[in-house]
């Protein structure tokens, strides 16, 4: 069946290539405001709001490493990640549905551990679990999630609304996710070639709870709406800030130019880039799996947030002849470039 | 992390089990009005109308085999099988997320063809394809799909409204799905004994189509608003006749009499068990994957429906101290067993 005559291979045309490649030209039919191609899918009640749906799947293997990954973490994380996209539309988040399959090297002690953690998530966030599927794989470990929200459809931020002139923030601060992620493998290299060999874990508590316990910005969604702040646009920091900055220019058809020094960066994070000899800002443009909020204001939103310690002015936006860019703490222009963690 | 003190096997507890245990007592927090154990959650918009949300998820060399399932089918399958879902709740699906593991043995080409049948499926049923995922898996192919839909919140039928004499009535005919995976399957261990034997299907395209290309009852939807009536239960038959029954049943707190002859058999289906010296009650009964609907109605509504070739009467409600039963063709009561196709 897979003999065919002409044979493309997946890796030469990548993860976001084969989305766009499958889902263009998709007609949409039905009370659908948006399709594939933001944070979340946006659905018209008819009623001033909008249902927003978002999924997302971890794999082991390829997500995730149970060698140091505790599966109550990972349940946690598989709603957090999924109720992200969900705020990056400003909205809120509802419910889930959780997809499990998994093999029988799994005892029900493991799923119920996994289960503690989907359920401990949604308690914090006050999200119902209303459905799903558990089935038996011939192998691993993957798990599915849909979240689904809501926001009143004068209130949706996409990804598309960013004009020349406005100003780039971001939320918290990036890079420690994979920090955290680097502690951990170097971890298990150390425990791979010395079984007696105790983790040395101290000091680096922030980092690795930015791997293996990530929380979703519930809070920036209420934040902005204090403030008054209506983001022009805003997408979630899953693959890396350079990465993101690249999704919201080109839906918003504009440029971006970012200050390498604003980039704001934990010292643990920095200063374990360091003992990497890593450049700290890599960890934050190409690390990914921050789950901050990226989004763009107009110049009059500016005086609202900018003494508030949960978000940082980190560039502006341009026309798109501009392109992308980064000026580096010397004040040089560089082309901003976007390479996932895989690239480093 | 596995070697726990206790250990469960997964095996001891089976799928329903496993399902129950894991979202036992969960707190519903927002606008779900159900949550797990329907064919859908249901979610009001808190406009007169509900929200319908279904995911299911379909893995390589356990729902389904490559060796004869061709890529395009599975993906019509995919979709058609999570539409039902809605349909069994009386609603009107109207999108559906994606999401596709798989690993570096499918081309590109491949999952065209997988996309092919999702995006035929989509147009068939009027439906967007609002969003989904692609990933790497180390191995194999798995599916997960969610379905959204709509539904008035006076229409929406549950699993649990079945009441003592009220009538059992199913759609179009049963164990068909179930026949056409046994065709394939011989076929199948005739080719791997002999890969110069040809196929011989001749005959039992009407069985292997319901196995490959299973269509969603969208028009009993719209039959049951035309006629006037209002099934005061339903679900769609996926696992076999006797297993929704004691769905029904189970939501319902109710009992369940079938009369044997009247399950609707079609000839192909009834000839074909008879070849594999099985009863053909059996395919209905176990066989599963029909996604036809069944349903109880009121005795008013039996004058509706009982000329209507898209429907046929099966049985009747009981209270549930009755207890589930099948009448036999010979007039014997025997107790009804629910036991997949696993068990035969």
């Amino acid at each position: 069946m897979f003999e065919n005559a002409s044979r493309t291979e997946l890796s030469s045309i990548g993860e976001f290539g084969l989305i766009d490649h499958l889902t263009k030209d998709i007609l949409l039919q039905q009370n659908t405001v948006k399709g594939v191609g933001d944070d979340a899918a946006v659905i018209d009640q008819g009623n001033g709001k909008y249902t927003l749906v978002s999924t997302d799947m971890l794999i082991e293997g390829v997500h995730f490493d149970l060698s140091y990954f505790p599966l109550k973490h990972l349940g946690y994380k598989a709603i957090t990640t999924n109720l992200s996209d969900i705020y990056a539309m400003n909205g809120t988040p509802k419910q889930v549905t959780v997809s499990v399959g998994l093999s029988n090297r799994f005892s029900l002690e493991a799923v119920e551990e996994l289960y503690a953690g989907i359920r401990l998530a949604c308690n914090q966030y006050k999200i119902d679990l209303v459905g799903g599927d558990t089935a038996t794989a011939k192998q691993g470990l993957f798990i599915s999630v849909t979240a689904i929200g809501e926001v009143e459809s004068n209130k949706i931020v996409y990804r598309s609304g960013a004009k020349p002139l406005e100003l780039v923030v971001v939320t918290g601060d990036l890079g420690a996710a994979y920090c955290g992620y680097q502690v951990l493998e170097r971890e298990k290299r150390i425990f791979l070639d010395n079984p007696n060999a105790q983790p040395d874990l101290a000091g680096y508590d922030y980092i690795i709870e930015r791997q293996l316990k990530p929380e979703a910005r519930k809070d920036i969604v209420a934040l902005l709406e204090n403030l008054g702040v209506n983001p022009t646009s805003m997408i979630d920091i899953s693959d890396g800030l350079a990465s993101e900055c690249f999704h919201l220019a080109k839906q918003s058809d504009v440029g971006i130019t970012l200050y390498e020094e604003k980039v704001p960066i934990d010292p643990t994070t920095y200063n374990f880039a360091r003992e990497l000899e890593l450049d700290p800002i890599l960890t934050a443009l190409s690390g990914g799996e921050d789950y901050e909020l990226l989004m763009t204001i107009t110049q009059q939103d500016y005086t609202k947030i900018e003494n508030h310690p949960d978000f940082t002015v980190i560039g502006f936006v341009t026309e798109s002849t501009e392109g992308m860019n980064l000026i580096s703490k010397g004040g040089q222009k560089h082309p901003l470039k976007a390479q996932g963690w895989k690239a480093f």
